[in-house]
């Protein structure tokens, strides 16, 4: 058989070459199955269905127990939740129901039901609950399988290293998963924001998504190369393509292995100005081993997982336990918490947000927990008693007017009132910053600058409110960009009224973590800059290079000029200057 | 039978008395009828449904003939709109199929069609597409109303002043107003946004919209007093009630009589300065009888109705004429028009643009129009003639980067260079300005103002993205105002940074119509207020009152304020302070 190339999207960089392991698909190599039962076969296909859930159950407790120990209490927490289906009347009930009313074989009350209830999520428009449709595949597809007699393939069977295909990551998948043994990962469906794109980045385990039609092609064995830098799969290549690559895998991993001599390095400029680099975390489970020793804290803790992987508002006590976990993991140094970002693209399976028109204007993140006191009260007071663990700031998102940080602020120090009363522990210097993303807070800087203990630069928002573009809205993609002047004159004013009330501003958004901007951000003296893992090496590297008058003469050009484009290609040519083009750019 | 109150939304002020036209509701009084006919009634049944085809027709083509002459022929093309359901298959196809196919009775197959219609309308999640259903609905009663030959009431039959009673007002309601015999509106459905809301404003028609259930109340011939600016429909007053409401209604037409006074008057403050007052226009016909007298004239004229109140794109010769007509109407004064700002919340039945998550960060306006060049270019050569006839300036909307204006620029010199070679006269001193309703306008305003002929504020977007708050969700509603001190900050910064390149600065949001904003506004030297025609009496009675030196002071203190409710205060306050509270206020 001869060479295949299959072009996907890029979602992880990175070479591989490996074996396929296919894992078995939705209604692949299924037997053919009776549609209708006879009355008198109901009870007997009742007990069938029966035992496929005992087995389903039990092979779903199987996998938490794993989970558990290998992948944190979130993870393990959707299994449960596929779990829980199986004992839930809108499945399991409705699949019986279809067997003893319409004498449908089990298999096709459970096609059936699988159909309708993913046809209602569907029509909800909302993101997070469609992701629950993969769960109710997936747990169906257990239980067909058992129903078949057709053993569901386990991963954690997988001995030598493989590269994973599949139709796309359930979080059934995921939790099987055993970094050791993938290599990467290939899907058929998939984009750029996908489960699978965030978790393979924050794993560093290359992936390919989205190949769509010629995704049929990858049979379970096949040789395969993964280019996640260019999006590609090649499937049997010859010697000629492999050695190719080889060469390329080989320059790779040359450079990866020079970049990681930066890990444990501080973030130190060429003229010796030291850098405060922290990382975004969202999964606690999903931090890299020895990230705590390369970074300086935490700059974003997303708490948002937290409530998105359960099934209801986790309490007061299940909250602390996480927070505490992660201000321990990082000995001392900061770790900035940001309250509930929930609303927008964001969703909870278990709280009904009526639908807006534009989530991105609407009632989302500090604008809900003021609206839901209790809720957001609950987490202030989990996150002030992990203060009492290490150093812990709290940051509120989406605060657009001074009004509603006070009432944040008085609400948090209520908590702490109550603590005390309480006979709590926790900091009583514990500092409480917002994220700067809405223009408005570029517009009062100098007014907050006088009343909050720090300002965080959400870029990714920034951007798309200054500028009016949705950020995952492809159609006006080509003009979202936060090399924008306006960006750029925002993010220093910001600064400056800062600084002029001896404030710190930090940055979370995905510019902190860009080699390109790194002159620009130095130049403008932001305090501590935050960014995905991945990052860390690569921007150390960056800053090892520069010198701040240069920076400062950079900036300069930039602010005065007029497009995006003008500063990108300023930015660029800086940057072969410092380090030669893409080709020659080697670190060391 | 003694009085009753009926309590809705007011969304156009004013005190009205007079009795009830009910407007036949859809299916009241409709007689009953069979559900199913029998194979061998087909034929003549089918013949009974054409024959109340035809009828309909006839009926339609004799309210597009009159509606051309009296109320344009935009609104002309909604009835035609409905005309062509009648010979369209999905509607009118589908119900003869429905007849001879499932031998339902024609009146059960117009049901079935409607309904089916309507659902799929209803899914589009797209107001105006939503609003077609009325027009499918009005013309299934039609045909219904001649299928049972029952009379479909026709409203140029009234002849005393009436207030009009419908469940709500359709298109084809609409232009068989007269305006002299409608003294007010009542609908059961609606809101601040609809239809009858905008209509009825625009035409200084009192009108209460979302009664409700209590709306069965009203009945025909009913004594009314209508209370637009309470929301409030009083039936069968007592004559305690009708008194007091006299008494109001006289103070009512007093005070708008000296306001009136107004109206002619330039608007000049106290001290001597005068302020260019100019209007917003949507449909031409909407325009108030000697608005061009008044005004200096039109600030935004809003092109998008014309696109959508038609079939499908009109072109250069009908966009041309529309154009002309209204800069000759307003005989050598300024007429800024502003380029189809289609996308958000506004679309066209006949473009299916593709559904967006958040439409208003999303492809529209001028980024839609550098998209589809052609249509663009066929509208900027019709207005560009149209400049041959007065005075036109062209209005860019949704710039975000000085790349957008300089292509939307090079279109319009490109269609320029066309029309001079064709030899077709136009203005060659023609201004292209832009509208600065996106902060990043706002933090490049200096480099902007190198290069536009002039600006004009949408306040309406602007402090929408500003705040990022969607100013159609009632959920974030208190987040959204124009009071805010980085909404202030914004437009005084522009309004600075134009005037250092000698560049004017309008603004056509309704902040312009404001009494309460109108010192802030003459304090940071807004050259151009545009508003509603309704405003402009009031606007030109506020400006009288004001002094530049108090009026700078109260700036001051407002851009130095830390949240809207602050400097919305000291706005009322310095209002009460000249005017009197809302009691005492009387102009005069």
């Amino acid at each position: 058989m001869g060479e295949l190339r299959i072009q996907g999207i890029g979602v992880s960089e990175g070479i591989r070459f490996g074996r396929a392991f296919v894992y078995a698909l939705a209604g692949e190599g299924r037997a053919a199955y009776a549609e209708r039962i006879k009355p008198d076969q109901v009870p007997a296909e009742l007990e069938r269905l029966e035992q496929a859930k005992r087995q389903s159950v039990a092979e779903l407790e199987a996998i938490i127990a794993k989970s558990e120990l290998t992948l944190g209490k979130e993870k393990s927490a959707i299994i449960q939740g596929q779990k829980s289906f199986l004992s839930d009347p809108a499945f399991y009930g409705e699949i019986v129901s279809q067997v003893k009313r319409k004498q449908a074989s089990p298999e096709k009350a459970v096609e059936t039901v699988v159909a309708q209830l993913s046809a209602v999520f569907e029509k909800m428009n909302n993101a997070y609950v469609k992701e629950r449709i993969h769960d109710i595949k997936d747990v169906a597809e257990r239980l067909m399988s058992h129903l078949q007699q057709v053993s569901y393939p386990d991963l954690s069977f997988i001995q030598e290293p493989v590269i994973l295909v599949a139709e796309d990551l359930t979080p059934s998948v995921t939790v099987q998963l055993d970094k050791r043994t993938v290599l990467g990962f290939v899907t058929r469906i998939g984009g750029q924001t996908t489960h699978t794109a965030i978790l393979s980045r924050s794993l560093g385990i290359p992936a390919v998504v989205g190949t769509g039609e010629a995704f049929a092609a990858l049979k379970h064995g096949d040789e395969l190369i993964l280019d996640g830098t260019e999006g590609v799969c090649i499937v049997c290549p010859d010697a000629a393509t492999t050695a190719s690559y080889r060469e390329k895998f080989e320059q790779e991993q040359a450079a990866a292995e020079k970049l990681s001599a930066y890990r444990g390095l501080p973030a130190r400029t060429a003229d010796g100005t030291t850098v405060e680099l922290a990382v975004n975390v969202g999964m606690p489970e999903e931090m890299r081993e020895g990230i705590a020793e390369e970074a300086d804290g935490v700059g974003l803790f997303r708490t948002e997982f937290l409530f998105m992987h359960a099934d209801g508002f986790p309490d007061e006590e299940d909250q602390f336990r996480v927070y505490r976990g992660m201000v321990e993991q990082w000995n001392g140094k900061p770790v900035v918490i940001r309250t509930l970002d929930i609303g927008g693209d964001k969703e909870l399976s278990y709280w009904d947000l009526p639908h807006e028109d534009n989530p991105f204007l609407g009632m989302r993140a500090i604008r809900l927990c003021l609206h839901e006191r209790e809720l957001f009260k609950t987490q202030l007071r989990a996150i002030i008693r992990a203060s009492a663990f290490g150093c812990v700031k709290i940051m509120f998102p989406m605060v657009s007017s001074m009004q509603e940080f006070r009432e944040a602020k008085a609400l948090a120090l209520q908590a702490m009132q109550e603590l005390k009363a309480a006979g709590i522990a926790y900091d009583e210097k514990l500092e409480l910053g917002i994220m700067a993303e809405i223009p408005s807070v570029i517009q009062l800087a100098d007014r907050f600058a006088k009343e909050v203990d720090f300002f965080s630069i959400g870029t990714n928002d920034l951007v798309q409110y200054t500028l009016a573009v949705d950020r995952m809205n492809e159609k006006v993609a080509h003009l979202y960009d936060y090399f924008h002047p306006a960006v750029l004159r925002s993010i220093r004013s910001l600064i400056d009224a800062a600084h002029r009330e001896g404030k710190r501003v930090g940055m979370c958004g995905s510019m902190a973590g860009d080699p390109l901007a790194a002159p620009l951000l130095l130049a403008m003296g932001l305090d501590e800059w935050s960014m995905d893992a991945a990052s860390v090496a690569k921007q150390k590297f960056a800053l090892s290079r520069l010198h701040a008058e240069e920076c400062r003469a950079l900036l300069e050009r930039a602010i005065d000029s007029d497009t995006a484009a003008e500063v990108r290609g300023q930015a660029k040519d800086f940057y072969e200057t410092k380090f030669g083009t893409e080709e020659q750019r080697q670190p060391g």
